[in-house]
This record gives structure tokens, sequence and C-alpha cells, in this order.
């Protein structure tokens, strides 16, 4: 490709309304643009790197085992009706009406379309385990889209699905796909972690996240320091402490706390650490039950768990008014002493003593506390967010934390879908039985902003090797001395059929203008044709995100190009 | 691939809804499935041929210098609003509204967006030419969807545009593509015509159709037998006759046709003749005229040249009610003679003498009437449907007619949408022009059935080699026996490390109707392994489509296989 007639509009500054490096970048390098809000054409560049994610999914899927097909954007409402998601979902599911005024949605998922196929095709045992999957646009009308491909409206997405006889075999195909992702993120160059995630509305028995570690991510997730348990913080569990609660000292006695009502300004008005407090939480569920939920004052609530224990969707702190009518005082000064609700507390409050609660009174408080003396607790659980220093379930060890991007998500979804829509084959014994289902997604677009995230500096991207939209960029110094394009020209054509994926610079710019461009784009390996090193019979040749320009002599150049590109393909 | 775990659902009967061979065979050899009306999925043996079908679309278009990308399919209003597209395009363009109520459509094509990438990107006539295409799912809500892929509401396209700096390079971009689509489809093995045709609602000043050739075409179109001109009818110029007319002999006489109200009827009672007789069409515009429209009797009106000459954008025949007020009679006996509308007539009309018409009396028709003589014709147009046998326009050869399916357009499109959307470069004198652009589809998933619809027999497709889902198929007599497994295996992966994308039926069904599901899919090759051939040292192979079954000594069966593939490719 030659630069002069490429479509690659980059821009100096990075446009107002970009917060993150991957959505600044991708704009100012010309690999996407805003079409609306959440949606992007990609230009030429940019889809160079999609169509190279796409392609090691694709491998990776088919050396799996997996069959592709291709399922409809567009999908009949009564396909949704049918699992009992069209009422499930939210405004996230865009629906419309077709000119016969038949209900459909721009489908974000595809669980109903597949089992509808393989309900109608697939009759016996014999021909399990099937998996199938799909490259496809979808679209999740997101309430804020932002973060350019990291959270768009429109997106391309690779999802998968598996079909088993019985759950042993539905394991089996899990693992499968568990271990392509693996070589898929490996091979894309990408530093991740799978960690185990919870399931979502999406469903079934478990699930895991696949994470690229960045700073940016919007994850926040936990690995131990010594085994391999690694999840979301919305799902990591938390290792029990067993130790003996300490001999309570102090009797309760209130304090006055005139308009300290946060855990901050309450310990700081006492003088006392966080952890001697005690945080009440007034929260309701989608199913109207009010109750109290307490966490040590440094904690922090994991919604996702207290929704799990109590078997409801969503909870919402309760509204002043309700905080009047439970507590007797205005909110900020609520405590578990005296309360008439159910009370639930996570296990780290089963070993507080002598500790902080609101008063419920007005600008008062209690202090010397102890659960269990002062007041009942209907349940211990482990409701709060894990964090880093907190110790493994799994071992001994201790947790870190680390911020992540979902670029990839597997579930076990059991029989949730096979049940809902009838998709049942005949085993060896002859009878019908659900199959069971498992499904698998990649966010091909974000894994390329991912990858961005990751691999980036203040001159702009560093691509890994294997989705680079191209592997070397050689740039003429001069694309009007006749030397330096016959030269570059030679060198170029040389490149390309060698099978590297080339780029030629030839536009009548300005060097320096070249040489950011280039930076910007980040292609893994530039070399300059021109100047004095061609006067001295060299090229200079620079690795992007690393290492000094070096001198190369001209014949030996296009043969160290195209080890230097094996070598990082090979990783 | 092995078919035991192959999603194949082949059937043995069509189904009900299904009309036409390639609508019945993909369904049957498993290739599609029906969503919902005109919405498919491809199963994964119709999504290997559209891939191929893709893929020489996209090394063409690479060839022809053209950058691919992607748009979204989900298209704010705003954009079709700049356009005017927005008020103009009827139901087919599906309009639906986010969760802020943002209108957008679901894009059938985008001219739209992609003036508005390059409007904001390039801006000398230094980046021109500029060609650009993505191959995508489109959306357009037929009125009628049927066909299965050959006219459905959400269908694959590859959509290409052009961008020049004036009319004589933007001609040299069209030429390119127009070879580019006579390559493809040259090497999808398909019978084409590329034919000149009209601009629809896409507009522009010139376009042509790539034809299939295939009696189920829904599109007629004429080719001259001696020059290379061709035409789809709704376009198609005929030859004007310049003979002088002969002398009229007759007089104007009134004569009784009771209840003859077509052609046919009064051709039959007067015993004439249809093509002495002169059809009377009553016709309304859009913009509120009615007219009257003169025809050889046994000629077609052409609406598309029609509206064209009356500058409209659609005609109907006026009701009942305007008849008789034009008239003064019922419909069924209206004529020139006499009415005060305008006239306006097809050339045909003025070589015409001693003629029938309808003489706006009930039952009665006049005869021995002449064009000029007896009434005055407003102007003489070409405004007739082509027919076999019919004068070609550029030569003194003759029309011949065929049925054709679409599966490319190209178009120029002039300035209409850069005028509109402002997209200009900077020209060599510095001064702002509009863009001259032009535009380029093909159906992907059309092209497959067209391909289906021009080769198939009783027992199912014959692919052209360089679409077939797999090029050989090799199939186990008995796939029990642990010989024919062993050897036809062997067979199988030599096939496979030769580069032939080889399926192997190890399935546990009868012969027969493994053979019956060979032909049904169309795969270009089969080669058996078992019975009486495997025990003198040789497999059965044999060319679908044509072809004695041959017997072929094992160890020479590859070598030939790989040939044989390469061969047929090569066309």
């Amino acid at each position: 490709m030659r630069l002069t007639n490429y479509l690659l509009p980059t821009l100096k500054e990075s446009p107002a309304d970009a917060e993150i490096a991957s959505h600044k970048l991708m704009l100012r390098a010309g690999m996407i643009r805003k079409v609306a809000a959440g949606i992007y054409s990609y230009l030429p560049l940019g889809l160079r790197s999609i169509r190279k994610v796409e392609q090691i999914v694709r491998q990776e899927m088919d050396k799996a085992g997996a069959m592709e097909l291709l399922m409809p954007m567009t999908v009949p409402a009564e396909l949704w009706q049918e699992s009992g998601r069209w009422e499930q979902y939210g405004k996230e599911l865009l629906r419309l009406r077709d000119r016969k005024d038949t209900e459909f949605c721009l489908s974000p998922t595809h669980e109903e379309v597949i089992t509808d196929i393989v309900r109608g095709t697939v009759r016996s045992y014999r021909q399990l385990p099937m998996s199938l999957y799909q490259i496809q646009g979808k679209f999740r009308d997101e309430i804020r889209p932002r973060f350019g491909l990291m959270r768009g409206r429109e997106f391309i997405m690779k999802d998968a699905y598996s079909f088993d006889l019985d759950d042993a075999s539905a394991d089996i195909s899990y693992d499968k796909m568990y271990r392509a992702y693996q070589n898929i993120f490996n091979r894309c160059g990408l530093n991740f972690r799978a960690v185990e995630a919870d399931t979502g509305s999406i469903g079934g028995s478990s699930s895991h996240e696949f994470m690229v570690l960045a700073e940016s991510g919007e994850d926040a997730i936990v690995s131990c320091d010594s085994c391999d348990y690694a999840a979301n913080v919305e799902k990591a569990q938390i290792r029990l402490n067993n130790q003996q609660p300490p001999q309570a000292v102090g009797e309760v006695a209130e304090v006055a706390t005139p308009g300290r009502k946060t855990i901050a300004e309450v310990a700081n008005f006492l003088e006392l650490p966080q952890n001697r407090l005690i945080k009440t939480l007034l929260v309701q569920t989608d199913t109207g039950e009010q109750l109290a939920v307490l966490l040590r004052g440094d904690r922090e609530l994991n919604e996702i768990k207290l929704c799990r224990f109590l078997g409801c969707v969503e909870i919402e702190m309760v509204g002043e008014k309700t905080v009047v009518e439970l507590t007797g005082a205005p909110s900020g000064f609520a405590g578990p002493v005296g309360l008439t609700c159910r009370i639930i507390a996570d296990h780290e409050v089963r070993n507080m003593v002598d500790c902080v609660v609101g008063a419920n009174a007005a600008d008062m408080h209690c202090v010397g506390v102890c659960p269990g003396r002062d007041f009942e607790v209907a349940e211990y659980v482990d409701l709060r967010q894990a964090e880093a220093g907190d110790g493994c379930p799994r071992c001994e060890g201790l947790l870190q934390s680390w911020r992540g991007i979902e670029v990839g998500h597997v579930f076990k979804l059991g029989t949730k879908y096979s049940k809902a829509l009838g998709a049942t084959v005949l085993n060896r014994e002859g009878k019908d039985v659900p199959l069971v289902m498992g499904c698998y997604g990649i966010g091909i677009g974000r894994t390329v902003a991912a990858a961005i995230e990751q691999n980036h500096d203040d001159n702009g991207v560093i691509f890994p090797m294997a989705i680079a939209p191209f592997q070397v960029m050689v740039t003429l110094l001069n694309a009007k001395d006749e030397q330096v394009v016959s030269v570059g020209n030679e060198l170029y054509n040389t490149l390309l059929s060698s099978g590297i994926e080339a780029v030629l610079d030839d536009r009548a710019d300005r060097p320096g203008s070249k040489f950011k461009d280039a930076d910007l784009i980040g292609v893994p390996i530039r070399v300059t044709v021109g100047g004095r090193a061609l006067k001295e019979g060299a090229f200079e040749v620079q690795v992007r995100g690393g290492g000094e320009r070096q001198m190369m002599p001209v014949a030996e150049t296009a043969t160290w190009l195209v080890e230097e590109v094996q070598r990082q393909l090979a990783g």
C-alpha cells in the first residue's frame, strides 16, 4: 500500500470527547471515525487490525472443532419471547418494527437463534458434541456509549455456542474453548488473565472472563499471589478469617457527632481508624424487602454478591423518607442497635468489637458496640468487594488487584435456553434430553482497543506484530529524489513479494511529519530510505517502542526484516 | 471436515414456500435456514460458498486499487436528511429510534456515510482518485421478500465508492470497476452479461447491471446479435424505423364491439392482427397531470421510459371515474379521436394507418383511423418495452431477449451526493470543486443463488469449482469397514495436506443416501471408497454434473484430483 492515495486521516490533536488512550489514538491514527454515539466506521487502517484479530479467532475456533456460520442481526421478537428474555432484557435491547408492524430486535447475542437452528436439525447424541460460531456485527443500546470501540453500540463480536449431551461432555467443550481463548489472546500478543466472573443476564452456572491488564480497564480483578485463582471483584470470594474475636472491653455509649455523617467524617471526628466503624446500609430489593446490610467501615459493598444472596436482580438504597421510617433519624446516623428490620452482615463484622455505629438519632453515634451482644445479626455472608491483601479463598496466599478490560467471556449455560426452546436430542437410551449448552464471546474491536491500551506511548500506538495493520513501513525521506524513490520502491516490492505486509510512505510531506505518523499508527518496524545513510549504502531501521535506530546495509535489510517479522510473530 | 459432526441438515423434500430452484436447493442442501421473512441464517455449508465469493470480490477490488473499510449498519437519520433521501426513500428504508429517541435507519446503501467520511478527510486533488469498498450486512425492508437469498431483507453486499476530481477521471474509475466486475463473475464461473440499466433511486447519469443468465431471472434483458449492445428492457432503446408510412386508404368509421374491451378481444372480434390496433392508456403522473399514451396494440408500455420523458417518479393508470370524465365512456373503449387531454405516442404509432382505436363510447371502436390525420399527437417518443427482433439502437443488428438475475450494478453518480453533503476538494488551481463519484454494488448471497439457478439438475446443485463449499467429497461406502475407513482417511488427509478442500462422508448412513446428499450439495468431484472397486485397488471417481463414473488406481487418485481441481479453477 502506498500512502499517497491511502485514506489515512491522522490528527495532530486528540478529539475533545476522547478520554482514554485507545480511543484518542484510534481516532488520531485514522483507524476509526465516529458516525453517531457509540457507532463507528472502521477506516482502512483500523479494519486491517480488526481483520487480523478475526483471522486469529477464526483459526483457533476451527482448530477447536467449531464450525463457522452466520446468523442475522435482525431477529424476530418471537424467539426472544420464547426464551423469556424479550421481557427481561432492558433498554439495551433495541426493538423495532418492520413495515408490516412485526416486532424485531437488533440482536446483541444469539442464544435464541442458534438454539432454534439446532433444535430443528440436531436430533441424535451421535451428532454431538457440536460447536458453532460466527463473527458478526451486533448492537447493544448502551445508555452511555463511550471510550470508542471499548463500549460501543454497534460492534463486531465472535460468539460461539457448544451443544453437548450431558454436563461432563459440556465441561470438555468449555475447556476446549477456554484453551482456544488462551491461544487467541496469546497470539494477539496481549498480557491477560482469565478470571472467574458473574454470569449476568446471559445466565448459566459459571463463567470466566478474559481480561487484558491495563490501568484504564473498567473492571477490577484480583488474583492470588501464590495459586492460579483469579476473579472479577464482582465475583471474587475472600478467605474467611476464623480467628476468635477479641474480648469486648467497652460498654455502649452515645456520643454526639454533630453533622458528621460519612464514615470518613465520623472516624476523623472520633479520631479512630475507619475499620473500627460499622457501615449500616439500608437497602430495598426489587421484590420490596427492606433490610440493613453491615460492613466494616473501610469496605465496599459488592451488590452482585448481595443480590445473589437475596435472590433478587437489583437492589437500591432506600430513600430519605424510608430512612426516617426505619430509624427515626435522618440519613447518616443509621445503626443496627434497636433496628427492627432484618440485619445481615459481612463475615468481617462478626469479629469486630468496641466499634462505632449510627445511633438512629440525629447527630449521634454509639461507641463500644459489639455485634451479637448489642444487636442480632440474622446471617453473616460474604458481601464485600475483595481488595488487594485479602486472603485467597483457595489457598493461604494473598490477593493482588489489577485493572482489566474484558475482551472475552465464556459461560456454562446448562439447559437454560435448550429447555426454554425445547432443544432436545435422543440419548443413547433413546430418551429425549435437553442439550447442555455453553456460550463464548470475544469483542473483536474491543480486543484491538485493549491491545492499544496495553501497548502505547506518548507518540502513539505500539502494535504487537500479530495485529499490526502493517508490519513494516518504508519511509522515503525525500519522495522527489529519484534514487530514493527507486531504492525505496525496490525494498518495498521485495518485502511484498516475501509476504511482508509493507506500506510505502511516498507522500510529499516533510520527514518529521512522516515519522510522527509512523509512530502514531504503530507500525512495528520502520525503515527510512534516503539521506546520509543511503549515501553510505545503508538504511536506517527502527523497531517501534524500543531500541535505537540502527544502520543496516541496503543488501541485508530485506532479509533481516523478513526474519525480524517472523521472530516477532513467533512472540 | 467430517460429516458426522457437521451441521448439514439436508432435506428430502422441498419446503412448500420455496418457488425457484436456488431457494429450494439452498434449503434442501442445508446451506441456509429461514429466521423470518427474507431473513436467513447461513449455515456452515452456505457460508463457505458466501465466503468464497467474498474472497474473489475482495481480491479483485484490491487489485483495482480499492481500499476496504467497514461502515455501520445503523446510520443516523441526519445523514440521510442531508442527502434528501430520508424523505424520498419509501418503506424499504427501515427506520428506528434508539433509547434516547434519536432516529436511525438500517442502511440499505452507504452513499451518505462514505461521502461524510471523505468530506472530512480528503482535501486535495493529490489524494485522488480514491476508491473504497466494504463487504457488509445490509437491510432493505422489501414488501415481498421471496426466493430465498434472491430477494431477502437482510443480505450481504459489497458496495464500493469512487471519488474523482472530474468526469474524465471518474470514467476511468468506473471502467476499472467494470473490468473488476467482469473478472469477478468470470472467476465465479458464471455466464453473465453486462447491460445498460436505469439508475433508479440511487441516481446518477448512467449505469450497468451485471446479469447472470437464467430462465428464472426476474429481469428481462436484450442484447444485439451483432454488436455488444446489451440493456435491461427497462432501459433498452429501439432503433427507429424511418420508413415512410404507407398511404392511408380507409375512412374513419364506428363499429360496434359489444363487450370487447381488451386488445385481444377486439382484434379477435374484428378478425385483425393486434398490430393494427392502437392501445390508448390513460395515465396520471405523481404531479397530477392526466394524459393519453398510445402504443401499437401488441406492444407493452415501459413505465420507466415514460416517467423519464415526463420527468416524474411514478405514473399510474387513472381510475374508472376519471376514464368516464376524460372519454365519456366506461374503460375499455378509450381512443385518441376527440380526446382533449395531452396525447403522446410511441414512435411506432407514427407509421400506422387504417388502424383501430376505441371510440370513446360504450361498446364501440373506430376503424380506418390515421394518426395525424384523425387526431393530433403532441409528441412521438420511445415508450415501449424492447422485444426480441427489435432493431438494435447502435447498429443494423437485431435484439435477442434473455432472462437475467442482477448480481452487480455500477453507477456513475456524478456530484449528486458530494454536492448535497458538501464534499469538495481543492483542484490544481486551488479552487473548491465537488467530488465526482461512482458507486458499485454486488449482492454476495444473490451471486451464490444465481450460480445455483444457472448450475443445477434434478439431483441438486452443480457448483462451479471456484465457489463450491468443498472441492472434493470422499465418500466411505461402509463407515464400519476398517479397510475402507483407513484408506478413505488416508486419501482425505492427503488431499487436505495438498491444499484441497476435502470433506469426508464418514456417516453410518446407507451409500444411496450419502450419494444423494453429495449430489444435492453439489461438491464438484466425488470419490467413493469401498466395494468392488477398492478390492481391485481402485476408487470410483465422478465429476458432478457430467461424465461417467470412472475407476482410478488408488495410488494415482490424489494427484489426479489435485490437478483436476486446479484445472477446473483455471476455468
